[in-house]
């Protein structure tokens, strides 16, 4: 294990921009898991990240000597930070001092839409992103794809919301989502609150496409014409629509229910 | 309508504290909804507010102005601020300025827990009590009890995030939810991703109470203990049960769709 005690130290200075700018993530192809759940779904999934960093503090902590004792096992490299240099770097309030360095995960477009899988068409809110993350793996969704105009999903709010989600799926972001549609060799469904069919009148005995779209927007027209049905969660009160994040839940699960029979 | 356009204004002090602290919303039962979509739905469902306040530049933005109008026209108090001024109320980033400040509504605690509800167990996430009031007016549940540990339902993130439901449903707080589930005179089903009864094989044909809780830990043992049944939303994947809000929408739907059919 070393040890970096200034805040002038270029590995320091790396991943404190890594921490601090998206940009400095996307540009990097790296990302930083914040925390002892996310490490250990990382390390249970995927394997070693390019390296471990811990806070002094933490180093007593049962579940963080754990993990570092897996990433020394497998030589990953390990860097220890006074609790104000590292404090600089974590996100996470209150949060147990680890952070792993990874490539943030990289998949080859697939040619055409033929498993279960979701769109996100312009998804604004982390948390909502990282929520459908999450909902999509608990119901054994592998793919999504997101649309330019939607939150990054390696971005430290969306991680920590989708609790390890992204090491279960294939996330594919900045795709063209109106020329994937037409590739689909499996039934699109558009979610929208002006649709007159039914989730519960929708037969989903096969694998299917979700579009899920904008807070407040919905699902973009191009999209809305390109999807097979149009579907809508049927409401019983009297306000506006659901969360979306809440509708994609809803979606997924009615999914798994029919399938399960 | 009348201006204040001094920070020393003893009506704007007053605006400006309850904006800023919880502590003060609850003492003086009164709290503040801010922006065109909850006013409007205010407007609809509940009446006139007590006082309704406006940013100058706001003035001429037309669904600001329909809703100006109503409140004139019965005779509620308008205030309207110099931008400077209002901003340092308004909690909504890039919002329309426009605010009411309403008596928070309070509703005496029914002698037995005997329509279709939710009892909310120590969640702390403000924007997951609010998608979750969004998704239970949207499933036509009627009443909220929330335990003393829960996030404050009428703070600024919460009706954000509930988008006007808070109109729909009777909500309250502060309550002793053993005491309260043990009043029941309908099946109370709390929700455990360790239960080995599943949601699908649950019969939801009459009102049930739902219990939601912890986003770590769950629904409290004693709560657990006390419930008619125990579900779980059952899951494909690897990962680590759902986000809470994720699991009340699909409960509530559930629920929803068995007794569409």
């Amino acid at each position: 294990m070393k040890t970096i005690t200034s805040r002038e130290n270029p590995a320091y200075k790396e991943f404190k921009h890594l921490a601090t700018s998206s940009q400095a993530r996307r540009k990097a192809g790296r990302t930083l898991l914040d925390g002892v759940h996310l490490c250990e779904v990382y390390l249970d999934l995927r394997g070693l990240p390019q390296h471990c960093i811990v806070a002094e503090s933490a180093l007593a902590h049962p579940e963080v000597a754990a993990l570092l004792a897996r990433c020394e096992d497998g030589q990953a490299p390990v860097t220890m930070l006074p609790d104000a240099l590292y404090n600089a770097i974590s996100q996470v309030e209150n949060g147990v001092g680890i952070l792993f360095v990874i490539a943030t995960p990289q998949a080859a477009l697939p040619a055409a839409l033929s498993v279960h899988c979701v769109l996100l068409d312009n998804l604004q809110d982390p948390g909502n992103v990282g929520s459908i993350l999450r909902s999509a793996a608990a119901a054994g969704i592998t793919q999504v794809f997101c649309g330019p105009g939607t939150a990054f999903c390696w971005s430290p709010k969306v991680l920590r919301a989708a609790m390890g989600a992204h090491f279960v799926l294939d996330i594919f972001e900045n795709v063209d989502l109106a020329a994937l549609v037409q590739t689909a060799r499996i039934p699109v469904l558009a979610t929208s609150g002006y649709a007159s069919q039914s989730l519960y009148a929708t037969n989903l005995n096969q694998p299917v496409a979700w579009i899920l779209g904008h807070e407040g927007q919905g699902v973009s027209d191009e999209l809305l014409n390109l999807a097979t049905q149009r579907i809508a969660v049927p409401h019983l009160g009297q306000v506006e629509s659901l969360n979306v994040a809440a509708c994609a839940a809803v979606c997924f699960f009615e999914h798994l229910r029919q399938n399960q029979r």
